[in-house]
């Protein structure tokens, strides 16, 4: 049997121990663990760059993966955490609308973690991702059934992401979903519902050109693209498109066919 | 039997092919090693900062774990490479003190590493993480017993780590340790010996309230806590401490009770 | 059996999420894979760079290891992916001269990257690191044959890479490979090229003394040493010698014997 696989993706960074400990206490639990950092640089409480990392990340694990996601700006409060099963895998983390994008997309099923059973013996009004989501998953890919861990909850947070929005019969309105290290410029425009485009803009910036390719762009040219991400992105060719526009995450973009 | 478990912790950072090269020296002689990575971003030659690093990540690993530690401003020197068993563990690292907390913490036993059976076979002057440590401690996880290493060392560096200092009946003096990725600013007073305080200062600022949680906090409200790191903190809500107080590890602070 | 070993190098950072969804691929496909991140900082684009970590990191893997690197400026483009095999181990990544490195120094035999069966099944433009080289890489961990991925490659492309050039009976002219974290300076001289020499040169700075540790410099000398990468590196004893000296990989030096 292949071993279990977990993946972390938080807003910890990599400088401090936190990963390290999160890690610590999944081998105590769950020895032969394959533990996959998915990110630990989202920015720090944001949990809508969250909701995207691991949005994009799950559907290349394999079925029976558990993924533990902790941008918490309410550890400690009444927050709740859940358990998810959707598409197979397992959810672990904060009920605050980080796996909003998964629930917009996958049937699911959200569970409370209520069981203390699972969680480390203390826990700490600070760190959860410690105390209970690390534990609480490594006892999930051990191969505790998600119903020991809690009831099934009905009013998790279902949180109102962005989708596009028409303006008129040829313009829709969206924003950016995220700047990657390439600079290129994810929106939440699906590529799919567009395959012909007259341009795409950000503030001044105006892209005509879709292309399936970086290498397709002359030199210094803003493409719009299909990205890998699903969705269309702006983008230079090795350059920065985000630079170039001088845009980031959040802002508003425009497509007109 | 669950797959040996090794850790690191160094001030490589991931730019560079140093920590990939020691996870290969290590795979060569304990195939099935669990390697997590503790922090590789240690400030570098900062072995207050390491020592802090390990002596917050070990307790949550499991019995046997070996933690490889290298922040080491004197390799090639005559500083002696050490193996430490303490806490039902064993730790590697160079005799300059980066396993000071520890010591001032677990029953330990230190011994010089002397055997050079287990090294690789040639010995660089600059880059023992690669050549003594890595090695030393993937044989140690493949089983070897400490006492093949090398002898024990009665006159290892302890170093004076700053214990908070009685001032008056009322005041205590302390230092930061830390600043997390998240602004927190982790002071060496012990959490469980200060139950209850009037103030925490550091330079200018002051912090009144001791909650248990970050959203206790009103909005711009320093705070202080009893961290997950055993420590008190001083902390927003949603904010950087450390960058509102203008602090940094090494400051002095003062509790008043 | 040990597990197979599988490395990753690239330039995609540790901020996105595009290592973790290469892992999950792989995961898929070769279960008990153990991964390695060597480096995933490379410089975008940066393919010297991308060669000079992967040829420094190889050799301390074990026989069969499957080293994955992706530093790919021309994805989408008629650029070719490739499989090597060198010295006991196997390369996969772009056709683009990251591999230029190892063709100098090691016997090898390239092959083109052909059969389909072994990619995901939607291949996109913009990122064969998810769709053609980790399943690849992770079929070939998996002990899929090499010769089952595609036929022996003849015209792969062998970059120019720097080697010095002898100016007169007493000088020769070199480049800098790489500055690591500590601000080492990595030149392309070999160090057993040059067991004595009476100065190294870049810019206005110079070093005259060849030294087997950093520990046997004075404070703020600038000094020459053997380092563990194989090549003559200029330090300082803790600190900076490319902050001393102003210098960044490229630039030109120059050794007097």
């Amino acid at each position: 049997m292949p071993a279990p696989i977990l993946t972390l993706t938080t807003d910890f960074g990599l400088a401090d121990h936190y990963v390290g400990v999160m890690k610590g206490v999944i081998l105590g639990i769950c020895p032969d663990a394959q533990i996959v950092d998915i990110s630990h640089q989202v920015s720090p409480y944001a949990i809508g760059e969250g909701a995207f990392t691991i949005a994009q990340a799950y559907r290349y694990f394999p079925a029976g993966t558990v993924h533990v996601v902790v941008v918490d700006p309410g550890v400690g409060s009444s927050r709740r955490p859940i358990v998810v099963e959707a598409a197979g895998q397992l959810f672990v983390g904060p009920d605050n609308g980080v796996f909003g994008m998964i629930f917009a997309r996958e049937k699911h099923e959200v569970r409370l973690i209520q069981n203390r059973q699972y969680f480390r013996e203390l826990v700490s009004h600070t760190f959860h991702g410690r105390d209970i989501f690390a534990p609480v998953a490594a006892h999930l890919a051990a191969g505790v059934a998600p119903s020991l861990i809690g009831e099934i909850l009905a009013d998790y947070v279902r949180p109102p992401f962005a989708n596009p929005r028409k303006r008129d019969a040829r313009t829709w309105v969206g924003e950016i979903l995220k700047v990657d290290r390439f600079g290129n410029v994810i929106t939440n425009f699906l590529a799919d519902d567009f395959p012909a485009l007259e341009e795409l803009t950000v503030g001044q910036a105006k892209a005509r050109r879709l292309v399936s390719s970086y290498t397709e762009a002359a030199d210094g040219e803003l493409v719009v693209i299909g990205g890998s991400s699903g969705y269309l992105e702006l983008s230079l060719n090795q350059g920065s498109a985000a630079e170039m526009i001088g845009c980031r995450a959040g802002d508003v973009c425009q497509v007109r066919v």
